[in-house]
């Protein structure tokens, strides 16, 4: 019973499908028919004009976004635990020239207005230090927690009264959107740039980067050739993400997710260090009480010494998404 | 009857079986099983010790590889018509941090020891011009060329000799072995490091990373995340190398492509402005003939004014290329 | 006698007392009064907007420039033998965070509008392909030759045709102007930027980035911050400037030392590649000429086999250019 | 009476003296007579081999040296209030081609030994976080404060037991010295290249760069060129360095400096917030206190809302330091 990673996961059958469709000769590189869908498609999802590209991981994705926002002089304001600071190996270092990221703090892994307007003022030395470029939130947070489409709004104010770019790292916004019960438009707000995560909500390689303004798409074309990203068979690519956003599949299955972490955390109770939010649960615990549970034949990853992390997936199987929580109700 | 790219071709069925085969859940990015075998893999193929990493195209390919031998204040001697020059948007100079290509000349878009010598005698302001760090060749070449194995051992020497990193953009190195009739070794000869097509060969989007060297494989893993290439169901590129490499798929598939060639290449005749070395033909042509065949059906692409490029792959059918072989003859 | 280089020229007795005369307490880097005056100064010069930055190099000044205008997936199209290609150690490829060179010809080392139509008409890859994003020429260029206000003129015209920036390589812009008899601004002719060379002329270690536009100085001062180049006691920065142009100075100067290589080249005659047209001559040359000339105690860079290089400088003796004119016509 | 910053103050006679007899004509760049006798000046000085280039600017002194440690997918271990971290625009970031900054924690902006581990403590995500390549300190530090020899040494041991490259900014380094009355070689300690600053204590523009490892200097000689650093008239820089070491004229002026700033401390007693250990002092003070200050003629830098910043410099008034340390104790 694996509750290690999303990523972990297994490719959803409508994309097997998909991908097969696919594979009949078409023109190389994104000149297919079926990337050349991806705006459409998108466009209708938010109700406001969209320019996507399809790229393979989601460090890709966010990076390819903030290229589009930040000078290499610049630097993203972004939250202390934020994966493009964390996970990525400095990606954004190498994507954007040696910008910086300015970290910010906040609950839940998530950044506020407040937090944000502090990084801000320190930035008081002129020439001598980077200025802000853009500002990147997670929806939902590294912890799981999802931004209120006001607070969405609230930032977006903020960056636009600053003159800053802002993107949303949505690795897993499907969750977010499932959880909220809004729109995707609500969940992603005013944001520039979004990282339409698939590849954790049951693709194989793929994830969408979606422009809310086609000057900024038509830069990343440039640097995801320059950087590998632009497959010379991406039939592929955009079958995976057709796939999954044309039929509302990718809130299906997020559903699923959050619904298996839903019985998680009905059992964990007070052990939760943030409410569940998404297919992400931190959950207090001793070393004897994981070798009990990984002794019932539960996987997860030990976060810190004080508590581990349960990542639910569509192809969770909600029995043994009952289990752990029984599991962990009885601990 | 579509000749226009190897990129163009379909997934080979063996590819399909082993990327569903791999739908199980396993440790995220190349933390899986079939990832920890590709090392023994290749150490077998090329009978040499090798750290193999896959990557999602051969740009990422030949610029994870470069990145491992070239500073920022360096070069690679390549040839004019390298792919890494005239296809990569410049790909090389974001991996390598402002390095430069340094162009030279060969016929067949094949570089000679000779044409690498000249440049080498052209680096003579010193710390005003950027010193050579490594060359790269491209197995078969941009026009479809094998170098034999004793070309490959020359310049190798030329490179030891010089103390210079030696890559090889192999997109199409199965060709240049089918062709060669040589073992892959020898047709890899010394070099460092070789960009191992398999995209074109009947993969999804996946080559591999074959360094000899694995201090440098293990500096090109850093840079692989980086980049964003470090995918987070690696399974699913594993399994496709694995299928096309651990059973001879590779070189099978790359005879029938070759073969395909061959068919063409002998109703072309002295149209041909290079000799028929793998699956790619350069092709003499005027407007008129070029609409006729068309008129007939054939799918290919203008070269530039003066020629026309046929390409072919493991999945050209028999029949469609001897009836493009009779329809050249009949020009 | 030393015509080596006017890199060993002297510094001019005004630009010391204007440097001993910065010699007090003022505002670091470059908040000091002196740096105030610049934008200025440069203003009334050249009758339009300017907004300089002083650097301490020409590569420095070079790249901060083109920094403004080439994104880094883009490229400038330079001359072949532009400094910047030949002898800057890579430094666009660092500063401009990978872009680019595209290498165009013609003669005297001067780029032509149908050199640069050339590169253009070159470009036809789309993404594959880096665009090209700016044009730099060398004023005078590294044969020394000026470009005529008509040819900048046109060269301007293209580069607005094609939504490209220009800049102005002016190591020897002041030899320029003083050949040209024409006022500075008609010698700059429609340039977005002008690296406005100073150390060859009788500075010691500045030069003036004159930006046309506003914005992109602003864009420059961050970068060159950066890139460790706002010196802390920018006033001797400055000073020296300011003491080369707001009274003619550097005019003067660059007038001297034209007229001492007119004196060089009216006894090198028919061994001249290029007319003379600022302060750097080529001039054929056998190996046994050169023993003889050497012999006579005049000191001169070995261009290549077939030719030497003399340059004079605003502190060449007349007598010593005389001397080398008549040794020449004695050969 | 000026304490606002030892970038403000003047240049030291005899520097003057030495760029003028430095004003004949040489071997441009770093070919002159003068750069070639840097090496064996500092290797008398520090009594193990030197290698040395001389820099425009601290920023890029520290920038270069960093480059020849950190690769780009590395990081430099420094204090969170770090000159490269606060002050440099990003510098390092440029010059390390998006490396990062890891931020240690540590009394009066000195990284300890603890501090560091714990900074290293918390790499431990693999390939998905930057791995540490090397340490940086300042002597001395932000806030004026030298470290001990043994300090140095055990900084030293652990950057060599973690196989990190050990960097000293040292724009300071002659206040330190001077303070601790120990050697060059004690202050500087195991570290592989020192800032060795100079433009604070005496000079006009330039600062030495001092490898103690001559591979890691012909690195640098790459990278300095290719920044832009490589002035072409670099005796002038050269000149300045040796008229500060050669006879010990450098520990002369910073002993100036300290002892202006000893006076001033002993004014300021209980308000200092460091111990006096070099030119810097920082000083609680309140708006009113502040506005007196300047209303007696004492120029000052506004730290914070807490407290003030003087700084001596060698050219600093006795008589001013005693005015103000008298100002002070009156308050």
């Amino acid at each position: 019973m694996q509750f290690l990673s999303d990523n972990a996961a297994r490719v959803h059958p409508k994309l097997w499908e998909a991908m097969q469709a696919a594979d009949v000769p078409d023109t190389p590189y994104d000149g297919d028919a079926l990337s050349g869908r991806l705006d459409a498609v998108f466009t209708e999802l938010f109700g406001r004009d969209c320019a996507v590209l399809w790229a393979g991981t989601g460090t890709a994705a966010n990076c390819l976004a903030l290229a589009t926002m930040v000078e290499p002089h610049g630097s993203v304001i972004c939250h202390r635990e934020a994966h493009i600071e964390m996970d990525e190996c400095g990606a954004p270092g190498f994507y954007l020239h040696g910008a910086k990221l300015l970290l910010a703090d906040g609950a839940g892994a998530k950044l506020s207005v407040g937090g944000i307007e502090e990084v801000l003022a320190g930035i008081t030395r002129g020439i001598h230090q980077v200025p802000a470029h853009a500002i990147s939130i997670t929806q939902v947070s590294e912890y799981g927690q999802a931004y209120a489409p006001e607070e969405v709004a609230a930032i977006g104010a903020l960056a636009k009264a600053q003159g800053l770019g802002f993107h949303m790292d949505g690795a897993r916004f499907a969750n977010a959107v499932a959880y909220l019960g809004c729109s995707a438009a609500e969940a992603a707000g005013p944001v520039d740039a979004l990282s339409f995560g698939c590849t954790k909500n049951g693709a194989m390689n793929v994830e969408a980067v979606v422009f809310f303004d086609s000057a900024k798409a038509d830069v990343a074309r440039w640097r995801r050739k320059r950087a590998g990203h632009l497959n010379s068979k991406g039939r592929f690519m955009a079958a995976q993400v057709l796939a999954l956003v044309e039929d509302g599949l990718w809130l299906e299955l997020a559903g699923q997710a959050n619904a298996a972490a839903a019985e998680v955390a009905a059992g964990a109770g007070e052990r939760l260090l943030h409410p569940a939010q998404s297919n992400e649960l931190f959950v207090r615990m001793c070393a004897e009480e994981r070798a009990a549970l990984r002794a019932q034949g539960f996987a997860f990853y030990d976060w810190d010494e004080s508590c581990v992390r349960f990542v639910t997936a569509w192809d969770t199987k909600p029995e043994d998404a009952q289990a752990l929580g029984r599991a962990l109700a009885a601990l």
